[in-house]
């Protein structure tokens, strides 16, 4: 007699209880900070793998995202035992053109608990696990009130080597939370073959974007970044040329799957 | 030619800028779970080093306490770089009567950060390092407003075990958020003599308090706590026999030095 | 104009330094602290997806292995960089038989590095993170040398919670490290569509086990173990009937891919 | 009634289980890797307080050690729950004379667990929280044997910053394992007094050295160090001037009390 398992993702189980990653949807609330730039716009395409190309306007601009998150899924269980619900992550964002439409697309990203590597990649994000930190505002004592003239300090490391960091400084109520990170996502999901020399086992190109959202009032910010080069990361290589803003924006957010717009697998095998 | 070196505390150097902490006033923004409950006041008094006594009433209440801080010196300058400002904490205060006064008095508490655990020392909380996580309000998605029906968790560990977990779901404002941890804080600083056999090298009792605080609405909150064992930890011997009530409280405080009791270190040598 | 990125997995970049995990073949220098028993079969079938079946003789049994890993890439550059080499993982194998042959199944396991994890899913290994520790041997002072009477601890979390913990004390050397992880491994290799309820991209069933090994001795020891309950963890449900035996070898060995024996994912969609 | 509370250090307790580090012997197991320096001698001078003076020969010369420990208390039962035996540390020691004796001083620390750090506290280390990585010697795999031309790495990280870094190449056996190192230790446990403005309370002046000790063969080794700066880290101060040599080499030692020299603290109240 054989068994079936159940569960959204690794380890599979008879009661799915074990699944690192609950299935969707996924519920978010967390604070952004965003710092937008012009970089090179040939180190953007050089990320672009074809048919993906540089979006037409401003292809140059990058998004640098710092993220305070706490997720769940639909029983919002994780929250009430929170080392299974927060975590945090950075993440450079660039647009680009496919099919005419003008995509978001992660091109880096970094987070610090293993769900949300795991979620990360279902998506097509390619997260790596880093150290994460930003300021969070608080309404007493010495950390920041949502307020003009706040300053927030953010920080991204990853193999113990600082990778980022940045500090804003909210200058007013804005229209817009920035503009880079404002599109559908359009991702890879590339799993390789596991016999050697045979490609990709899955080598998908799909989109998705948030199932529902709803957000505070986004504020404009004067903004610091700096990027360090470090031996397996290449974050450095968007460098920044030419300062656009900042952003801080507390939101709440859910996931729930998205679409396969192309799939190269048949001819990976 | 000899030097002087500087700095509030080790490593002391010519410039001072190494010291793992900064000279107080210490600042601090976090918010404050708490659930207080009565255990055998027996086990408050083991914990009670002579001349200490029981407190007259109510001997055996406990606090637990939960707190997320981001913490700063007079420049604020932490705070802009999260990762030396932001750390997690869970202590348990009993009371206990000296000269006729009633105090506050933390007998177990675990930090995340270093600094936290030094600065600790210094006030004569009985710090170790240890893994805390509790859920944080927030306006958008998932996570809970604070209003009532809203529910946190709240959990620590150390050395890889689980000690402590609990669940708070709100209830209204409150004129108080608990008793327990309300009094001035009684304290030891305690210093083992480097020569084996010779006792204290530091054997102070100290007292301090908060030098300002400000604080949001206390709200009480119906709460369930667990305590577990642990081979270094003794924590769950302060058993819970009967909950008292649970609280959740925003805060801003700073801490600008205690007032020294009593030294009895000459005699310890 | 359309770029081509490289890597052997996320993030692809311009020049593939960026990708999580090199291509293999992937080398490692390890310690294995192993124990052996018997749990019930009921609880090993339910982990065995159609067409796997429990094998034939002894079909209960249950390895609990303990690694301390050194690893690295051909080109060995991660071990002068150790925070990109060292890792620790606990996993939990049985056995199963497809097609007529005995192979060995891991059906969790943890692990405390991001490119373990990733190495991990690629080969079909349930990973996830946890916080992982076990004595090392060594030739001065307390720790244990590696000979008969030495003792050897091993303890695993995650998520805060302790799972297991186990002592071995060596017996005499063994021609043996045990049986239950001494087949090929076989795994699935599961990725879900990222389209809702549209089942898996990747389902793949597949084969593999070391491209080149060699060891030092193997030690029997006697061991105990002991497996705690989890909210999202189900390591406690393998309980442990009846001892068979522990193990202790230090090992080198290579990993270069491996084969796939069935793929169900044109059908999933 | 009043109690007596029990334990080496924090928590005190009825017990005395709780206590964060145990009363000495303190015992470890451990390796090694060493890199000699020099740098420009009125670096050291500048961390020497009065009345510590240079060390007549070589001044300047400068010891950073990395050390991978297994420790533990006399009944050995923290090497069977590793959690609580194991850690890292880094480490710089500079030469100093005191009443025309040459002493070994530590003057920057990183480990990374709080027994580690408060054991420094207690015994004068400037002990801080650091991420500490060293290649380990394996007999198997890709890791390096003990021999000639194997090749070591070594790294330092605090608060998300590289600190340090090194690669060691064994060259061959070595009368020596380096000469900064090789005294007494000596120190000063400082502590602040608690009330503001009162300076130290604890202002000791301490020798100290291993109570027994075992090693295997000395290797020189060519060395490779590079220093980065941080805010609030002074290490690359001692920047490098010329290189000395590297060692490696596999040691046990006990450590049980030092000896007090002087101590200010009555004049400091």
């Amino acid at each position: 007699m054989s068994s079936t398992v159940r569960g959204f993702f690794h380890p599979k189980t008879a009661t799915g209880a074990s699944s690192l990653i609950p299935a969707p949807p996924w519920q978010y609330s967390g604070d952004l900070l965003t710092v937008e730039y012009r970089t090179d716009p040939a180190r953007v395409r050089e990320l672009l793998p074809a048919p993906l190309e540089l979006a037409d306007e401003d292809p140059g601009a990058v998004a640098l995202i710092w993220a305070d998150w706490q997720s769940c899924s639909a029983s919002r269980e994780e929250l009430l035992d929170p080392v299974r619900a927060q975590y945090r992550e950075a993440f450079a964002v660039v647009r680009c053109a496919y099919r005419g439409r003008t995509y978001s697309r992660c091109v880096y990203i970094w987070v610090d608990k293993d769900f949300a590597l795991v979620r990360g990649l279902h998506q097509g994000y390619p997260k790596k696990l880093g150290s994460i930190h930003q300021t969070r505002p608080h309404p007493y004592g010495p950390a920041p009130r949502i307020e003009a003239g706040a300053r927030f300090g953010a920080t991204l490391a990853a193999a113990d080597r600082r990778l980022a960091e940045a500090v804003f400084t909210l200058r007013e109520e804005s229209a817009t939370g920035g503009f880079v990170n404002a599109h559908p996502m359009l991702h890879h999901r590339w799993f390789p073959s596991v016999e050697k020399g045979k490609g990709l086992a899955l080598d998908e190109l799909v989109e998705s974007g948030a199932a529902s959202s709803e957000a505070g009032p986004a504020w404009s910010a004067d903004a610091e970044v700096r990027l360090f080069a470090a031996p397996t990361e290449e974050l450095a290589r968007l460098e920044v040329r030419e300062l656009i803003g900042g952003y801080f924006r507390q939101v709440g957010v859910s996931w729930d799957g998205g679409r396969l717009l192309e799939s190269n697998t048949s001819g990976a095998e």
